[in-house]
């Protein structure tokens, strides 16, 4: 067996956590060291960073997981990393993957470096169902359903209301038209026929309920296009039933083939770690980004650029005999 | 545009008429002609040429889709016909797979050639399904259930048996395995507990109707390990009510993350007309052959090392755009 892949985790929040866990599941991968904002307050079983110290740390990581977010994190550590180390993100801000990958790809050909850009589940696993279903069957309608489970943006959205102490948003595929898509289904779905938003609130001490109802509901984007519910909650249950961060959902696509037979394919995820399962992708790619940078590939890719062997520790020969 | 990849498909049984019906869907494609053993039989509004001339078209056709059956025809068909073209098949014989690839590599190198073998959907879309799953979640187990749906090697069996005019048989999942799976069940199930058979038997007049139910329950791999129920039905029938081939199945992956979280990933086709989707996902690798081959890729592969963006007609820029 080869040496193991040598992985630094850069950001050490619920994504970096899964990562260190999925890296324990790969006996093929190695943790060499989590790099932060703040490592004096970490202390694990593996070197902890100052982010900054990274730079040194070039000929001792094949390649950097950055676990930080779309918003904030990203944008700049993106290329930054890019250009030092082979990487791979979770970016996952739709509208501005093109500006991202641009930016990331430029930064990485400079670096020498490989980038996978955008993995995890949606951008990553459900785009993977995306692309095959379509380009097999072209002539289709491709329905994507999140939840049930925690939407991260829509809960802070809600905590930036005045009189919010604590919030968590579930967004909740609505049954019927799940169903209506299962039996066929091919015009354009709304979004409230699609989805329903469901928020747990945690209000301030005599704060003004209806007020902070009606801005929630009528929160342009976030919720004024769907049905949404608002339940008022203790900041003790918030803690006992809302402490988890489950979520999955649906790529749903329905197509006619050539000959005029109706096909219908569909996949699903049921997740009771968002944040595991998220880094488990990582990982994964992870091991293709390692693999593809030895062979000389340099820029930026995205999951639709990986031949899926690379995601696996097996052999090309173990994988047609047991997998296909 | 560039030229669109012309093709040309070797046979033309239920996949061959697949395989013309998925190109007219597919712009960037064409088909060049069709071979065939009889082509006096066959009239199309493309050549239709005896198999025997293949040879002579090879600077008119890019990729020659395969559309023989595993048994018969691709052992001799598929290393034949890699050494002069770029090939997709649908070899499904798993455990002859490793030899197959081997005996098509060697060819396709002899020839300058690149063939894919083993598309379709099993092999092919669920292997896929099998790669990603068990890469990016190690610790779980993966179960495949196919049908309800016509497996033509089981009604073969049946047909052979003396006093059977006729047959059909539909491999069914079991309903009660495929919920326990679903609730999250890890042990191996037995092929009974996973799947039962009907088979639907015109007899001949005056056939013993108790031996031919015996010979087929107690047929050893092919029905004696499942549950198999037999009906015996009108040549009438028959033909009214099971000329279609559905078929379908899943691919459920239940698996424990880094952190404890379980999670589910599940992957369902359900299809009324098998051979048409296997052709279309020969098509959509036939698209993928064409771009890796003027790439200089050379060999057999399989659907596990092929980037899904080749799948696709559409540019990288525009499958970040749109699908990821």
């Amino acid at each position: 067996m080869s040496e193991p892949i040598r992985v630094g985790i850069v950001g050490y929040g619920n994504l970096g956590r899964g990562v260190k866990a999925a890296l324990q599941q790969s006996p093929d991968m190695k943790l060499s060291a989590v790099f932060t904002r703040r490592p004096d307050a970490l202390a694990l079983d593996v070197p902890v960073m100052d982010i900054k110290q990274a730079p040194d740390y070039q000929s001792q990581i094949d390649v950097m997981i950055l676990c930080g977010g779309s918003a904030n994190d990203l944008p700049e550590q993106g290329p930054h990393f890019a250009r030092l180390f082979d990487t791979v993100d979770s970016f996952d801000t739709h509208p501005k993957i093109p500006a991202y990958f641009a930016s990331v790809d430029a930064a990485a050909r400079e670096g020498g470096h490989l980038s996978l850009i955008s993995s995890g589940w949606d951008p990553g696993l459900f785009s993977l169902q995306r692309i095959i279903a379509q380009s097999v069957l072209p002539q289709g309608a491709t329905y994507t359903f999140w939840g049930k489970g925690v939407s991260q943006g829509h809960s802070n959205a809600v905590r930036r209301i005045k009189g919010v102490a604590d919030a968590v948003q579930y967004s909740v595929p609505i049954d019927a038209a799940v169903e209506s898509v299962r039996r066929g289904e091919t015009r354009d779905l709304t979004a409230r026929e699609k989805h329903r938003r469901v928020c747990y609130v945690v209000p301030e001490e005599g704060a003004d309920l209806e007020r902070i109802k009606r801005e929630i509901v009528t929160m342009p984007d976030y919720f004024a296009p769907y049905d949404t519910e608002v339940h008022f909650i203790s900041a003790e249950t918030m803690k006992k039933e809302h402490r988890g961060l489950p979520h999955g959902g649906l790529v749903i696509h329905n197509a006619v083939s050539g000959g005029g037979a109706k096909q219908r394919i569909e996949f699903e995820l049921e997740l009771e770690s968002n944040p595991e399962f998220t880094a488990s992708v990582m990982v994964a790619y992870a091991r293709a980004v390692a693999k593809m940078a030895k062979l000389g590939v340099k820029g930026a890719l995205s999951v639709f650029d990986i031949p899926p062997a690379y995601l696996s520790p097996k052999s090309g020969e173990q994988l047609r005999k047991e997998l296909l």
